[in-house]
């Protein structure tokens, strides 16, 4: 590493994302997206995932919650290192994930797998990947489109997509209008990278560090493609029991935008967060892609998931028996508090 | 046109799509799906749409047919054109039809829109074309995925996916087991191309002829990217009303692998199909591709509509009923016959 030439400071936007254009055509998507809504449409909760009940007058109703979602440039680690079998895992349990936060399990699954010319072999190893994610998720794959679009994309290359629908009582939703001030902010640790930051880790490892997919990683200790083909967590297996008996008040699933940009969308306007830092656990892989790529801290925030992939939101009253229930899947850490206000504060010292 | 070469026989094979690779895979797709049904997946029935149901005991309960699908590389077309509104009603109206042909109406609509570096004014074209499929088909748009992938799609392009979640109660389901020998087959005229062939129809009038998206081709009046971009139809208003009635047994709607692929999934075990040459109108564009690609009889057949978008099960009885009801949407033609055996046979003459 001593001998690449020091690199210019890399943010996510120069890496080739514009997150602020995303969101300004995101929120003439929700204008039109509001257009299309037909009774049964729960828009005012609407969050990770859209909200729908076949019976809009039933308080007791179930509702179903979707979610789609693509895997990403993490894609492109996955081509390069010709390992097919995970990404679909990733699509599943990220789905998974977003329907979660709102208080759903999984129902059913689509996959959506476009290919310039189809490479029978890859997409079954794609597919077998879904599939496991779906068993361990307790999900059906129920349908899917193999797309074969000569001339769109690239010999090797794919992308996929993926559908969810799970359900829930409507007055069991996760609903962040119950978190106020003063609650704890349980985090769960991540697996990885999961499925976001993926343009930028690539230019710090194969142009800044010009490593291999092959290269052991000294400080992590697996090669470049084991550390970014860490599948992406599902939270199911910890989460799913404290829902049943009403343990969590709000959940964020930590995706594009990091702490920042997906805490406040599990608390209520007048409610931001206070994240203390060095509260948890943050493996060796950002460090390594913060310090390669002199990555600003709030990039580095902005970016990546730094460790922890949900944020429970918990009555003080609860913690330890979150953290109990939580344990099995991996430790939990209290990281911070709601407080009155806006946003996400990062504030030294410890724990909230 | 006198001017090109004359061209060699042109397959859909030959342009780049290979169904067979595709069939191959999907059988594998199929089987390791099926490793995943839970309870509440009706996986005996299932056909164009994936079925489940919250209440696998109750035989009235309300059923969730899911289906997802992709544009093709018409969006090749749309891209070369710039016309980029119209791309989401093809992609609405598509789903919408394949979960109507098992007897749901849609629910709602998710996207996944990807492209290389997001243009949110291309984005927000394209989505505004999905809102406005969803609100003619009384479907919400529930959410979306924007995908920003550098590297992976070329400056100016994107792909785009869509899931549509429709219900149907479970006693109302169309079934293709009700179908018997003598049945007639109705057919209802689609716009055009819908979204399939492409890859064929682009490299006979791009190359072969060698024509622009602006030319004017002489027998059909319009443009080439007028031709081309012919938003698929959605059968929703002309067969809605019929499947209160219970005037359909069965339905098909015809895609990819045309009438010979398409309408076998309609019709049970033991029963096949007999289709009048000639019974129908078909649109002259068709008559163009064939002529000017001199593309075989079976794989104008195995690749395109030729007119017909979707194909009805009807006893004989209804079908002068059925015939009024969908003509405010376009003509309805009886084009066969429902016949003991297997698969489609083409035969000479009048209406069967």
């Amino acid at each position: 590493m001593a001998d690449t030439p020091p690199p210019e400071r890399l943010t996510y936007e120069a890496a080739g994302v514009s997150i602020a254009a995303q969101d300004r055509a995101l929120a003439e998507v929700k204008r039109l997206a509001k257009s299309t809504f037909v009774a049964g449409v729960l828009s005012e909760i609407g969050s990770f995932g859209g909200l729908c009940t076949l019976e809009p007058e039933n308080p007791c109703a179930q509702v179903l919650v979707a979610s789609a979602d693509g895997v990403g440039t993490k894609l492109k680690v996955a081509q390069m290192a010709g390992v097919h079998d995970t990404v679909g895992e990733d699509l599943v349990n990220h789905c998974v994930n977003d329907i979660l936060v709102q208080g759903a399990r999984p129902l059913f699954f689509l996959d959506y797998f476009a290919s310039g010319k189809l490479d029978p072999e890859i997409a079954v190893r794609v597919i077998a990947g879904i599939a496991r994610g779906c068993r361990a998720n307790n999900c059906a794959l129920l349908g899917g489109e193999t797309a074969e679009m000569p001339g769109f994309y690239a010999p090797g290359e794919y992308d996929l997509a993926g559908f969810i629908v799970g359900s829930c009582r409507r007055d069991r939703l996760l609903r962040r209008e119950a978190v106020v001030p003063g609650d704890a902010l349980v985090a769960l640790p991540s697996t990885g990278l999961h499925t976001n930051g993926y343009s930028l880790a690539r230019k710090v490892f194969f142009e800044i560090l010009g490593l291999g997919v092959d290269t052991v990683l000294p400080t992590v200790g697996v090669t470049v493609a084991e550390a970014l083909l860490a599948v992406h967590r599902s939270y199911l297996d910890a989460i799913g029991p404290l829902l049943a008996d009403g343990m969590v008040k709000s959940a964020a699933h930590i995706t594009g935008g990091g702490i920042p940009d997906n805490l406040p969308r599990a608390l209520p306007t007048g409610v931001g967060a206070e994240i203390s830092l060095g509260s948890w656990d943050e493996p060796p892989l950002f460090g390594l892609i913060r310090e390669a790529g002199k990555v600003p801290e709030d990039d580095m925030r902005r970016t990546f998931n730094l460790g922890v992939g949900m944020i429970l939101a918990v009555a003080e009253e609860r913690v330890a028996t979150v953290l109990g229930k939580v344990a099995p899947g991996g430790p939990g850490w209290v990281i911070g508090r709601a407080v009155a206000g806006e946003g996400v504060r990062f504030v030294a010292g410890e724990r909230g």
